[in-house]
């Protein structure tokens, strides 16, 4: 069994690395530079890259090797959520407590730096130790997942249905594609990257559905019974936008119990690695009850 | 020696290749799925995928395998012209001769399709049927060369220096990483993908760096003494915007002599093709007597 690891010492190795994949300075962009840092170090929960390397070790691979997988996934995260706050998207001006990119660092170059930081998570994929296979494998699944089949089309649907209600269907779809599709990539890299067996890549997918679909039902909750301090954004911010939730269409109480069953599902699909994995277990439990 | 092809050969082959390439509609995004194609398809003079798939050629690689390579590099153009073209870049309502991809989609959609394509570029590159090697050493390259070591960090350059004269040497780095670094990319990935030597290798970087230098005087001596309706767009607007271009700084008689002088170079790089390289040689001369 693989030396297991506390929740901060795997933030702390991710944020090391972080730290030096983004790519140095060149000549006069050292504004962009700044702007992908800024945004990759505001407040981030890490989930993603936790998620690749647990899994990672799980199927008893070298995190070492996973790293640089990890990372690539928590830049895209950080890229799409920099697009996202753009004024033609969601105009949001804070993110996590902060300033939003472009407030910071203006429009032009937040567009450019999540344009970077996308560019950058493909490259920084291929500095991993694995095997060419594995690396081949793991732009493919990323690429797709964070595309118009799974990320981006996410953000469509979200465009789409914006401003009207929508069906509990349209928003599982929704969900499943813009927050569940990357975490799910993000536990399918940790496995690819260990060469895991058919049955582990089940489990890592099953969990990291059903636990993508209970954190955005615990998002929409927040909106609602949330501490604006403690969640760095205004409360009640869907509501006003006449925005669908799961508040909204299935009500406070039951959309607390769809979050603790999906959540039991996502437990129970850990059951073929035993004890072993008890960390996803407790980071399953204390997302559903975290506070922001 | 390899079959050689006629551009218009070339053209159809990569045309019917992007026409698959650009992933199917899911559930409501068919709006970005458009956008994507629409934006491939006006009028672009595939010079990057030419090129891909004749230094595979000339490097005895099968063309087929280098398909998925060419198309990806494309694909990476067209999504910085969709950026670029935004209200927040240099707000162009026109390209080509047709309206801009945000004029004709709105600039959400208009945002995600250039995302898109810049994350299927590297999908695209998983689905040539060359060595995991070669696939891996692609992904390296055109992350780097399209990221802020490259494309991106020309575009900060060009940003930084908007609306004022700037020398000659802030010109050429500007050009050799907003425009060069693609087209140099492109050839690369033909030589790679084919397995060519350090030799060849060589000088498809030579070649390339001096074609797209001259690539880019010309594109300001067209601004300057162009056709309007060959161009697509108006002339003059470099002047206008107070830019500073090689025909500003340099006069416009120099300017010639300097495309001429660097596209002889170009073809001087070829010279260890012999004669199997008349296609890139008139590839080279075409550009440079180009209208628009």
């Amino acid at each position: 069994m693989n030396k297991k690891f506390k929740l901060e010492e795997y933030i702390e190795i991710i944020n090391n690395y972080i730290d030096k994949a983004v790519p140095e300075c060149f000549f006069g962009e050292d504004i962009v530079h700044q702007a992908m840092k800024y945004s990759l170090s505001v407040g981030g929960k890490r989930i993603r890259p936790v998620l690749t390397l647990e899994f990672c070790r799980l199927c008893g691979g070298d995190i070492n090797k996973a790293l640089p997988f990890a990372v690539a996934a928590e830049m895209i995260h950080t890229y799409s959520l920099i697009h996202d706050d753009l004024p033609c998207m969601d105009d949001d001006d804070m993110r996590r407590g902060m300033p939003s990119c472009h407030i910071k660092f203006g429009e032009e170059y937040a567009l450019l730096a999540g344009d970077a930081l996308l560019t950058r998570a493909f490259g920084v994929l291929t500095e991993s130790e694995a095997s060419p296979e594995a690396v081949v494998k793991a732009v493919s699944l990323l690429s797709e997942l964070s595309g118009v089949s799974g990320m981006i089309g996410g953000q469509v649907v979200d465009l789409k249905n914006e401003d009207k209600p929508c069906t509990i269907e349209v928003l599982e779809t929704m969900d499943s594609l813009k927050t569940g599709a990357l975490i799910k990539c993000a536990s399918l890299l940790g496995v690819i990257v260990a060469g895991g067996n058919a049955q582990q890549y089940e489990a890592a997918r099953c969990f990291s559905e059903n636990l993508g679909h209970a954190f955005q039902i615990v998002d929409d909750i927040l909106d609602v019974i949330g501490d604006e301090k403690e969640l760095g954004k205004p409360i009640g911010s869907d509501r006003e936008s006449g925005k669908s939730t799961y508040v909204s269409v299935l009500g406070l109480e039951k959309s607390q119990q769809y979050a603790k069953d999906i959540t039991a599902k996502a437990i129970e699909a850990l059951s073929i690695f035993g004890d072993d994995a008890d960390f996803l277990k407790e980071l399953a439990e204390k997302l559903i009850n975290r506070k922001n």
